[in-house]
């Protein structure tokens, strides 16, 4: 159900807390860097925890490793300050979104990208996302209860076209793909996919380049185009 | 449970008949080129079936597709000579195998690629084709029943090393990956696999690659290694 603990499922969080347990017998909370949603997939998610046990850092990844589920693993492990903190220590984050153009479905890439059938306009896109570079409150692109501050510093956003290979070992099957990159201090609740499907809408002609404009000068996120789907979404990078 | 019609699950072929059961009224056979096991993905099926029924062959794709799966479509159809015939008429398949090689598990590839955690010795691996390759009774690297004659001809198996990425969009996380391509006029059962699995035992030191010709003429299937796992396989081409 995605990093953060809740009652409606096995949460990320919740397999290493419980591995954890099992392994330091201490009751021990996992503090992530990022909260993504079920479906969103964090490749370079950052997390830490404080514990008295004296297993050295290398015994501790593969004790942990060895009590997680298929899906999730620890690829690197290493001792920190006490004072580090994987979400307020972080200095921005980026994540990525995969999109696949193609009349088939795109059944081998299907579970990392979201998939279009038609081109999109990528001039009107890139137009868009001038407004949205910089700081600024980005409520319209929020969902649900935040924070105190909805100001964000939106370091990037590029969009990147080209091929994406329907199955990676072989070059002569490749589709249309269209990659996002964006990067910020921070991100609010959804804002990623909000962005982007708000994008979209730009890209097939819905609405202009400058209503993005005034869809984040409204700061309500009534306006802003449906989230785009989790499974293109991917946590790339955390920086400390 | 694979391509084949079989009481244990449901199959590609029997999807495809349920659904041409639906379309058209008809008790259909579906005829396909390749068997292809579970967990193998057969990305370039082709199957062929006749009917009666008057529709148009666009109007059959989109129907079908309507009444599959999400994991089965219909990429492409066509009309042929009624004398057609999927498997027969073949002149030669050609198979795909990725192996990605890497400390960590390749999360995001896992359903595609078989995962080695050593490099493989891929000059001695490579010795040791060029005693496969040409015409030759395969009995040692089939599974299981056969038709009258084991004796396939063996087009040509090369191996790429390169890398791959963790996911397409970004080319900056890869990992190394081994690519194998198969091509032959035809294939007895889990032949890829057996033959790949017995070049890996070559790969990693275990046999050299003179036995693999003692193994190809032994024509016993206890000889050879353990057939290669079945979700890095892909059946990539079918030429007519």
């Amino acid at each position: 159900v995605g990093w953060a603990r809740q009652p409606n499922g096995p949460s990320v969080q919740e397999y290493l807390e419980k591995a954890l347990l099992r392994i330091t017998k201490e009751k021990i909370s996992v503090i992530g860097a990022g909260r993504t949603d079920a479906g969103v997939h964090a490749a370079a998610q950052v997390a830490n925890f404080k514990t008295k046990a004296s297993l050295k850092i290398e015994e501790f990844k593969r004790a942990i490793n060895g009590n997680l589920p298929a899906g999730i693993q620890i690829a690197k492990a290493e001792e920190v300050p006490i004072k580090f903190h994987a979400r307020f220590s972080a200095k921005w984050r980026e994540y990525v979104y995969q999109i696949v153009i193609m009349e088939e479905k795109p059944i081998f890439l299907d579970r990392y990208t979201y998939h279009l059938r038609k081109k999109v306009n990528v001039k009107k896109m890139r137009e868009a996302i001038r407004f949205l570079v910089g700081k600024h409150d980005f409520s319209a692109f929020a969902a649900g209860e935040e924070d105190h501050s909805r100001v964000r510093r939106l370091i990037d956003l590029e969009i990147t076209q080209g091929k994406i290979a329907l199955y990676p070992g072989v070059k002569e099957r490749q589709a249309a793909a269209l990659v996002f990159r964006v990067k910020a201090n921070g991100f609010l609740r959804k804002m990623v996919r909000l962005m982007i499907g708000t994008l979209l809408e730009v890209g097939r002609g819905k609405i202009s380049p400058d209503q993005v404009k005034q869809i984040l000068k409204s700061k309500d996120n009534q306006l802003s185009g449906a989230a785009a789907p989790a499974r293109g979404l991917i946590l790339n990078k955390i920086d400390y």
